[in-house]
């Protein structure tokens, strides 16, 4: 039947959804997306559960702490206690986002890879992943493009124009160049051919120092924010095959932020300043995820 | 009146305490802390709320897909439906952390502020950091109890009792113990005396190696998860001076697992094999809050 809007009333109900696979679950956000099918409806459908975030005003004695809340002990130990509390139903909602019908491009986007951590070696990076790189020669035409002048030159907020220790400082496209809270810079260096972290010996620490001492120095002048609120790093595996430098607001938590992925700027410095081809000798861990193509390299011969 | 542990019983009820104000309320996380009261209880309080991340098992007929689960629609457009739902409270449950009586380095710690990176070297640690652990001291008791089998002894998953390389295993205050996704343990040496990072040199290496080789192994037994799916990290400046290690889940995006405050332990065994003295020579950058005590130590020196 129709709806008062003339718009054919096709109300979904989440007891007839039948679940086919979890797409993604974020313990982070607490997100959950599912991939499945509605009773008696051609089609799938995808479910996006997200709980909703605390509202201050349900934090009192009708809401969060009234008697209708049960508390359950898992255990208390001297000033500690934890707990598990099932709140009123009506103030513990979950945001629901209903596609239907859904398609393949909305199932990719919302899936997720298992990944797996990779500790690759100095010898594995010459005999896995440097091959690799030269077989895959991904395409670094647009890098060359804004350090050549030929593209986003009105997104540039910082130009070393040395050849050897130059750099060019631009927002990240993850970024819209004005919410401090979201502050995402990237330093792209000159110099051609020095390809991630494993390439860096004590040759390059007067470019790393720059990097790091005029870039902190514009972001300060440009968009107030001192040096010290700033994560300055560099990911290993990068994304692209020439070496730049992530600036973000600290408070900010960008994708990419954590150990397992990203090496500051200081430690880096600080690394090869003791040794100065550590970066030459160290086993760097990486992770991959099961869709990329280096994924198979290292299973196939027995690293993962 | 006591249980039967010859424990007081303190049974806290939610219903009973009094909010004063929000310390902290993270809409990313789904998580909130707040201070207040317990009715006719004396000193102060905190609550520490977070919504459960989604348990895969929830996903069916009687958990989030149930009759039982109501449906508020927003919008509609198209293929895409906008609602909130609200699924059985048994499914939907809130963890909850009271710590009671909290201390003013509680409220500090769980309090929203400013934060910036400091770049600790080993002089400034022999200078400002030290003496400043010495003084301050968070209570270690709880740590023992767990050590000496007196608190959480049905919580430990693995217990090595070698008094020199041994260590304890158990879930983090932070998981519930069961959900997959969420897996969070903490491995505690039974060595007392060293109190992070900074202690360690290549005396320490077999001790590193069995906590990283045991931990793995337990976890893959009991759940299920292999060793290349665990971020395994130490913490610098961890939140307590008696070493620890971190097992988290890859895949889970636990707090703190930022590039300025973890550390890999497969790095950190890989940087003592390369020197010996490592962590004695390093600079190690750490993130300070502008509430915390070391704040001021750091900031009144210059070092900010």
């Amino acid at each position: 039947h129709e709806n008062g809007n003339g718009v054919t009333d096709t109300q979904l109900k989440l007891k007839d959804f039948i679940l086919e696979r979890i797409l993604n679950n974020s313990t982070n956000r607490k997100s959950v997306c599912v991939l499945g099918k509605f009773k008696d409806k051609s089609g799938v459908a995808l479910v996006h559960l997200e709980k909703n975030a605390f509202k201050e005003e349900d934090l009192d004695s009708v809401g969060y702490f009234s008697a209708d809340t049960e508390l359950k002990t898992f255990f208390q130990n001297d000033i500690y206690g934890n707990y598990e509390c099932f709140p009123p139903s009506s103030v513990n909602g979950v945001k629901t986002t209903i596609i239907y019908p859904a398609t393949e491009k909305h199932i990719a986007k919302y899936s997720q890879q298992q990944s797996h951590i990779v500790l690759e070696t100095p010898e594995l990076y010459d005999k896995l992943t440097l091959p690799h790189l030269e077989k895959e020669q991904f395409n670094l035409q647009w890098v060359y493009n804004i350090l050549e002048g030929k593209s986003e030159q009105d997104r540039v907020v910082l130009d070393n124009k040395c050849e050897k220790e130059g750099f060019v400082l631009l927002p990240d496209l993850k970024w819209d160049g004005i919410t401090k809270e979201t502050l995402y810079l990237l330093a792209i260096i000159r110099q051609r051919g020095i390809k991630s972290l494993r390439d860096l010996d004590e040759s390059h620490l007067p470019l790393l120092r720059r990097i790091r001492d005029e870039g902190k120095k514009k972001i300060l002048e440009k968009y107030g924010v001192p040096g010290s609120q700033l994560r300055i790093y560099l990911h290993y595996q990068p994304s692209f095959y020439h070496l730049h430098v992530h600036f973000t607001y600290l408070k900010h938590e960008a994708p990419g932020i954590y150990a397992e992925k990203s090496h500051l700027l200081e430690t880096v410095i600080d690394n090869i300043e003791m040794i100065g081809n550590y970066y030459k000798k160290a086993t760097l861990p990486f992770t991959i995820r099961e869709m990329d193509n280096i994924f198979n390299i290292y299973e196939t011969n027995g690293h993962v």
